[in-house]
C-alpha cells in the first residue's frame, strides 16, 4: 500500500558485538561490545542489554526523552521474543511485540507506518522500532549448544550479534531541526509478505528457504506498483547470504526481472569476506536492522541512493518443527524508502 | 487512540478441543475435535490444523473467498509462532505474524484496526485475525513433557486447546447483507499495553504475573478517555484466572476504581468450575480468542451488552527465562467494542 502520509526517519542507531567490529560498515555503528556479553551473565540477557543500548543511543543522539515516544515495536529471535520485552520494558513505552523471524525489522517499520497513518495529524507522533539478534543465544536455541563445537556446513550463515533502533514520525516539518544531512529518508509504500514454502528442511540452509519468498515479494512489487527496475537504485534484502542471493537472482531472471546490478544483501555486506570466515554470510534480525542504520540510511541521507526497496527476509521455523522434519517457510515484507531534499 | 474510521466485525469463529466441549459456551463454538489431535500426528501440527479449521469456518460462514482478504494477522504460543505460519500459509494471504503471548488476540485486532485506518476508504478492505493455543503443545514446551505426569500447583491454569478467527472491515455498508443479528459490533478505540514487571517468577502463577499489567491498562483507560465505569457494560480480561482476577480487582480498588460488578475473565468463563477441574482457570491465546467469538460478540450482537472493554493479557516469558529465574512480565493491550443498531 502507498502511504498517504509519508513516514520519516528521525534517527537510527546500530549496535554490534565482537565479529561486527570488523564489518566494512563498522564506522557507521554506534557501539560495539568486544566480548558479546554486554556486561551480562547469560547470552539471553546480553541480547536484552543490546536492545536497551541501541534504543538509548537513539534517544541520546536526538536528545529526546522516552516520554515523548508513543509506541515501541520490537522483536528478536529468542523464544517468545524475551530479549526485546525484557530489554525495553524499563522505558515504560506502550509496546507491540512482533515475531517475523529475521524479517522483523521490515515488519516493524511497516506496522509503525500503519500506526502513523492512523493518528490524528495536527501534532507530531513518534514511534520506535528495535530489532536484535545474538549469535550465541540463537545458536544454542536453534541448533546445538555452542559447547558441543558442532561443525558448520558451507551453506550455514553466521547469526549477527547486532541490533538496530529507529525513530519514525509523520510530521516532516518536525524533523528539520534534528536532521544532520541534506536528505531526509521517508517510507512511502509497504506490503506484508506472503508465507512461501520453498521445500527446504535444512536449518543450515536458510538462504535457500527464504529466497522464494523474497522472489514473490519483489515480483509483486514490479507487477503492482508503477515502478520499473530503472526507478530503483537498490534492492536490499535481509539475510539471504551467498546461496539465497544467487537463487533469488536466478528465480527472478526466470520471470524476466534482472535485479543483479542493483541487488545488495545485508547478509553479504555485514562481514568482510576476505578476512571473516562466516561461511555463506550473515543472518539474524539484527543483520538487516543494523545495516539499515549503518549502510542503507547513510547512502540515502547522502543522496547516493534515491529510492531503495528494502525487504528483510524471515525463515518461519522452530527447533521443534525442524526436528519434526517440516520444511522451513519464508516470508519477506517490504518497504520502499526514498530520499527527499530538505530545504533549510 | 480513537479510530476515526470504526472497524466492524463481519464474522468470527471459535474452535476447541476435548476439554472445551464441556464449556458453558460450547453452543457458540463452531467445531470441536474430541481427541485434540485434529487428525495430525503431533500436537504442534494439530494446532496448525486448528488455526486452519478456524479460518475455514469463518470463510464458509460468510461465503467469502480467501482472495478477497488483503491481510492476515496471526500468532500463537509455540516457539517462533510456527502453529500459525504453518497452519495459514495455504491461504496465500499477505501475512503479519505477531507474538504477544496470551494477549495476541487483542494485539491482532489492534494492528488490524490500524491497517484499516491507513487504507484508502472508497472500497471495502478485509483483514483476518486468527489466534490459537494447544494444551499439549504448550505444556511440553513451557513446563514439562506431559509424559512426566508432573503435579500441577493450585495457582496453575489450563492452557486451552482453542482458537478464534475474526474478519474485519472498515465499510459499514458492506457488512449489512452478511450480518445475521440486529446489532453490528465495531472497534472504536484501542491501545497497546505497557510491559509491567509484577515480580512473579513462578511459571505456574501467570495470573498474578499478568494482573499488574491489566491494572495499568484499565487505569489508563479510565484516566485518558471520557468513559466512566457506568458507561461500560463489561470489562473482559483474557486469562487472569482466579488468582489474577482477584488481584486485579484488589489493585484497582486501591486506586479507587471498582470493576468487580462488570469484570468477566475468559479464563474463568471458558470452563465449568463445578464439573471441570482446571485449577485456577483457563489460559492461552486461544482462551480469549475463542470466547471473544463465543461469548463477547454474541452478547454485543444481541444487544445484551452495548460497550465492552476487551483486554487479553499476556505473560512475556520463555522456558529459558524461567530457568534463569527472571521474573515474568505482563502486558495487556486493549480494544473498546461497541454494538451499533443496524437499519435494514
Amino acid at each position: 500500500m502507498f502511504f498517504e502520509t509519508p513516514v520519516y526517519f528521525i534517527s537510527s542507531s546500530a549496535v554490534g558485538g565482537h565479529e561486527e567490529m570488523s564489518s566494512p560498515y563498522s564506522s557507521h555503528f554506534d557501539f560495539f561490545h568486544d566480548k558479546d556479553t554486554f556486561g551480562e551473565d547469560t547470552f539471553e540477557k546480553a541480547e536484552s542489554e543490546l536492545s536497551r543500548i541501541a534504543f538509548n543511543f537513539l534517544l541520546n543522539k536526538i536528545k529526546m526523552s522516552q516520554e515523548d515516544i508513543e509506541l515501541l515495536i520490537s522483536g528478536d529471535l529468542q523464544n517468545q521474543c524475551v530479549a526485546s520485552s525484557y530489554g525495553l520494558y524499563t522505558f515504560g513505552i506502550p509496546y507491540l511485540p512482533l515475531y517475523g523471524a529475521c524479517s522483523t525489522c521490515t515488519e516493524g517499520l511497516l506496522v509503525a507506518s500503519l500506526y502513523l497513518q492512523a493518528v490524528e495529524k495536527t501534532k507530531p507522533h513518534y514511534v520506535g522500532v528495535v530489532t536484535t539478534s545474538h549469535n550465541s543465544a540463537a545458536e544454542r536455541q536453534f541448533r546445538t549448544p555452542l559447547e558441543y563445537g558442532a561443525e558448520r556446513t558451507p551453506t550455514s550463515q553466521w547469526t549477527a550479534t547486532a541490533g538496530g533502533a529507529f525513530l519514525l514520525t509523520q510530521q516532516k516539518n518536525h524533523i528539520l531541526p534534528l536532521h544532520d544531512s541534506p536528505f531526509a529518508v521517508r517510507i512511502v509504500w509497504g506490503r506484508a509478505g506472503k508465507v512461501i514454502d520453498g521445500a527446504i528442511a535444512d536449518a543450515s540452509n536458510m538462504g535457500a528457504a527464504m529466497a522464494p519468498a523474497a522472489c514473490d515479494s519483489i515480483r509483486h512489487f514490479f507487477c503492482h506498483t508503477p515502478y520499473q527496475i530503472d526507478d530503483i537504485d537498490a534492492i536490499v534484502t535481509g539475510d539471504l547470504g551467498e546461496v539465497g542471493s544467487r537463487l533469488l537472482c536466478e528465480l527472478l531472471l526466470e520471470e524476466g526481472i534482472d535485479i543483479s546490478s542493483i541487488h545488495h544483501d545485508c547478509g553479504l555486506c555485514l562481514y568482510d569476506k576476505t578476512s571473516q570466515d562466516v561461511h555463506a554470510g550473515a543472518s539474524g534480525c539484527g543483520c538487516s536492522a543494523s545495516l539499515l542504520s549503518a549502510m542503507v540510511l547513510p547512502k540515502l541521507k547522502s543522496g547516493e541512493w534515491k529510492r531503495v526497496l528494502f525487504l528483510s527476509t524471515g525463515a518461519l521455523m522452530s527447533p521443534s518443527s525442524v526436528l519434526q522434519g517440516i520444511s522451513i517457510f519464508g516470508i519477506a515484507p517490504m518497504v520502499l524508502l526514498e530520499s527527499e531534499k530538505m530545504c533549510f
